[in-house]
């Protein structure tokens, strides 16, 4: 039982079949050929040689295929863990120098050491940190950057830059010197990708193509662009003419390496090593449990950690670099009808014997063709539209959002990440650090009681009903303070306040304290604190602290029961009065009826 | 009405009485004997030059009493806050020269401008993240360091560390080398202070002293320490027996010093200075508005840190260092009936007298004298109890309680409440990433709905009624995916999920995002996603986002409208059925009734 939860190849092995085995083999075919050009592309982004990309595609997948839940998930490398392999290990090495690989691998064993440590210890909730509109404009900021800087290569001009802007001004700066031979292929290939990724498909349906076949031939564009243009360099000679091409690959199995274990190396790769993870982790785990939703099937977050720690160990001991699984081809994987992970398995043979058998046929490839493929596979992932949605929600996610952008754009991928996730949690926390507070009152001819401000209630200059719209913990323990006794210090015939608590699910020690704090000023001013409708955990522990045993006034079970005791006349007299609508402002749009709290509006 | 706001010395003073005069300035009489011998020791324990103490007492409760709103909150040197100065201000220079005073006035004017800052800004929350248990754990922390730090002067030997082990093994180091004459003063003065704090008023009272001048005349138990003391090292020469003294002290007015405005200086003391604002405005806040709420007044926090502010750049220019509002000094100035923050003013006339007067007489002052008045009053902040408290009522509260005094006693005050914060910060996270979760069914013969883990209820195979006692938000987004696609991936039969969010107060963008990618996910294994008794403000919010115009069920408005609707048969036969106890286990003690929801347990 616990075996097979830590490897689940254990469950799915055991109940493989041979008609299984043909659609995953299918799949992988399909796979390979798309991935084939994605790791050599991805890998040149993250500064490292081809075959790297190659590497990382072979190890990681069968390690995954042993460890992984996903039933669809095709993992490799992907471009933005790549730009961020290129950001951490830009900082302690240039690119082509064997520093520069060896950073990239101890990057990868870390990363998966992390990964795994993670799902062992189930920290899996760590990476519910980057919220959504966090890690949307981190990924759009990102796909902006690295479509940035690879228009150098598109165009065969030198250029660098540490931000969006220095890109763009050295790409202006450099324009002139463009090689034109090169950008004609760039620019071509370029062209013909995005045409085949939005025009191709529906082209080929309407000249009577199926459309499965169809779709297949749109989704082998980059294979095709790759094909044309190393054909055409080849038969052309246009190396000699100043178009960059990707030159020997090692043709043989990856190597295996033993990542450093430099313990200064790893001090200044820990936090990027942590933010590759989780990042990675968020991306992997949101395509797997989308594919596995379509056919009712579950992954488990915890060990898909291990999985993806496997996958990255294996990396760093074969020559590769951080990995996660990639949405694109985990989508076409699954289109393809992979049923179970020996297709991730399947594809790593596949790029197996590419490596061993292809790679010559690559020497002539233009690097400005893969430059072109990145480009188009990143600028799918920009959204920018993403930015005036979350703005219409909520304009405290839209400041996260924008700051992640933002930042990453002008600072850097780890700031930006940083940033986003720090300011996402201090905007919730300043946000239920003001929480809602109803005054209430009795609607006539009812036990219900509602917000005086909207609703024209019974109430009593005696007794303030009052109605906190969040748990009660240490960032609103102060308001609470400041809350109450406000509203004591500026009325004189107040001598009960009613805390009501339907809206409190917990309650810490710090709002224990402030209770108390209550309790005792109020008291000192000649006035009670009761309480109505406590949620019954949250009252037993209450009782359990003493607290209700040297509270001013009294708990009760129900608002009424509190308003009744504390001023009969007025409560009778409301219960008696005839039934009506009571609202102030119907002009509002909140329908009237008991089951829905009129005045639960947050702060926000 | 808004330069009363700023200057709330405009509204108390246009009132201002001759009577009310008398009682601020009696009070202020009491408080200056008081406050002489702390501010020496606090400046000592700060490591300055014992006037400083006397000038941060001068120019600071003039400005407090102009900008500050409470009416007897008593600024000056304390203790943590001395401590905190000493911490930070000793990574950057030696004890004793310039440079140190020089770093401890720019500490004071930076966090005056901090204090001041977030008063404008109104960012007085800020206070907030320090929950209580982080501040009481790190009082009592602060206190047993301060006290231990303080034992080498009571006994007269040297010893020194940078936590608590090093200093209690220096000081059993060099024990054997203790000046017996300093030890029989120090530890007598102690002996003598301790008793008087605990038993001199009750002795008086029982030999018929009037309990208001009993009270009194213990309270300056620390002052007839310091004359006996005094006069016993002048009348026996107990200086010349290698007893250490505080010497000559400079008469005169408080200097006025222009700080430093280095950048480097002041990007070494950032962290620290907000540390001590934050720290001392909590510290100081809850003073004022226990007391304030003693006579039915308020204070107002964001001007409060104005009136901090005010007093730490008075401090900064008049050669202080930090001060903020003392606790024992208050409840004094208090009791002694201060009606205005004129008996701070009056406060600092008298120790001004006392800078110009009377630091010649204190040129004898044994230095044990003090250390033991240091011990003696942060002994009475220790609060071990606390964590006993805090254990009993929430064991993540108890973590970061923990971890701030154990951190603050092995690496030091700013490492210590750095820890805590963000412990409970990331702990309250932890918390509400994975909320209580309860599949509800129909209670028989009635229209609501209970926890089937708890009662007896009626279900449909069809639908699964479940509620998320959370607002909906980044740390919990996941969760509610995983959540509710694991119940539907565990049941075949499963037709419909209902949403009952009674207790969702606000759901952002992150959340938004999950229950769209639940509803698409759950159409894709042929479920349909419901909402019920969701609050006005979250449902216009979701209409405006669109959501439920593509959900692929129906938005009800009670639980028993959606259970009708989705299972008409079940829900007809149980509101038919007669009403009875459903309790699976009554033992559990949760009463029951409709108005208390049973299975609103938190998480942890």
């Amino acid at each position: 039982m616990s075996l097979t939860r830590y490897l689940p190849i254990l469950d799915w092995g055991s109940r493989y079949s041979r008609e299984t085995a043909a659609n995953d083999a299918l799949a992988a075919v399909i796979v390979t050929i798309m991935l084939i050009p994605q790791s050599l592309a991805y890998a040149m982004l993250a500064g490292l040689p081809p075959e790297v990309g190659l590497y990382a595609s072979i190890a990681p997948l069968a390690l995954y295929a042993v460890f992984g839940t996903s039933r669809a998930l095709a993992v490799g490398p992907v471009a933005v863990v790549s730009l961020m392999t290129a950001a951490a290990v830009g900082e302690l090495a240039a690119q082509g120098t064997p520093e520069y690989w060896a950073a990239a691998i101890a990057l990868a064993l870390m990363s998966g050491l992390m990964l795994t440590a993670m799902g062992l210890l189930k920290l899996g909730f760590l990476a519910n940190f980057l919220s959504h509109p966090v890690i949307s404009g981190f990924i759009t900021a990102s796909g902006l950057i690295i479509a940035a800087s690879q228009l150098k290569h598109v165009l065969g001009v030198p250029a660098s830059g540490h931000n969006l802007l220095e890109l763009l001004g050295s790409l202006a700066e450099h324009l002139p010197d463009a090689n034109p031979v090169t950008a004609i292929i760039g620019v071509s290939a370029a062209a013909f990708l995005f045409w085949a990724r939005k025009r191709l498909k529906p082209t080929l349906i309407a000249r009577g193509v199926a459309p499965k076949l169809a779709d297949a031939l749109a989704k082998a564009g980059p294979v095709a662009a790759v094909a044309a243009t190393t054909l055409a360099t080849w038969a052309l000679g246009l190396d000699g003419m100043g178009v960059a091409i990707v030159g020997a690959i090692p043709q043989g199995l990856p190597p295996l390496t033993l990542p450093s274990l430099d313990v200064e190396l790893w001090g200044s790769l820990a936090v990027s090593a942590l933010l590759i993870s989780v990042v990675g982790f968020v991306e992997s785990v949101s395509v797997a449990q989308t594919l596995a939703a379509k056919r009712r099937q579950r992954i488990a977050p915890d060990q898909e950690l291990i999985g993806l720690g496997a996958a990255n160990i294996g990396a760093a001991f074969t020559g590769g670099y951080p990995v996660t699984g990639g949405f694109a081809r985990s989508v076409v994987n699954f289109d393809a009808g992979a049923e179970t992970p020996a297709a991730g398995a399947f594809t790593a043979v596949g790029i197996l014997l590419a490596a061993l058998l292809l790679t010559p046929l690559l020497h002539f490839l233009p690097v400005a063709t893969l430059a072109a493929t990145i480009i188009v596979a990143v600028l799918s992932l920009v959204d920018l539209g993403a930015l005036r949605r979350v703005w219409r929600w909520s304009r405290t996610d839209f400041a996260a959002q924008l700051a992640t952008i933002l930042l990453t754009l002008g600072a850097g991928v780890e700031a930006g990440i940083i940033a986003g996730v720090a300011l996402s949690i201090l905007l919730h926390l300043y946000r239920t650090s003001t929480p809602h507070v109803a005054v209430l009152g009795q609607v006539p001819g009812t036990e219900h009681f509602r917000n005086v401000a909207r609703h024209e209630v019974a109430t009593s200059p005696a007794v303030r009903m009052m109605r906190i719209d969040e748990s009660l913990y240490f960032p609103n323990a102060r308001f609470l303070e400041d809350c109450i006794l406000d509203a004591v210090a500026a009325d004189p015939a107040l001598r009960h306040v009613v805390l009501v608590c339907t809206a409190v699910n917990a309650i810490d020690a710090s709002a224990l304290e402030s209770l108390e704090a209550i309790d005792h000023r109020l008291r000192d001013g000649g006035v009670s604190l009761h309480l109505a409708e406590v949620k019954g955990p949250v009252m037993d522990r209450l009782e359990r602290a003493g607290f209700t045993a040297h509270l001013s006034g009294e708990v009760f079970l129900t608002q009424f029961d509190a308003f009744r005791a504390l001023a009969p006349a007025v409560a009778e007299a409301a219960l008696a009065a005839p039934r009506r609508d009571t609202r102030r402002d119907p002009s509002r749009g909140c329908p009237p009826g008991p089951e829905r709290p009129a005045a639960a509006a947050p702060a926000e």
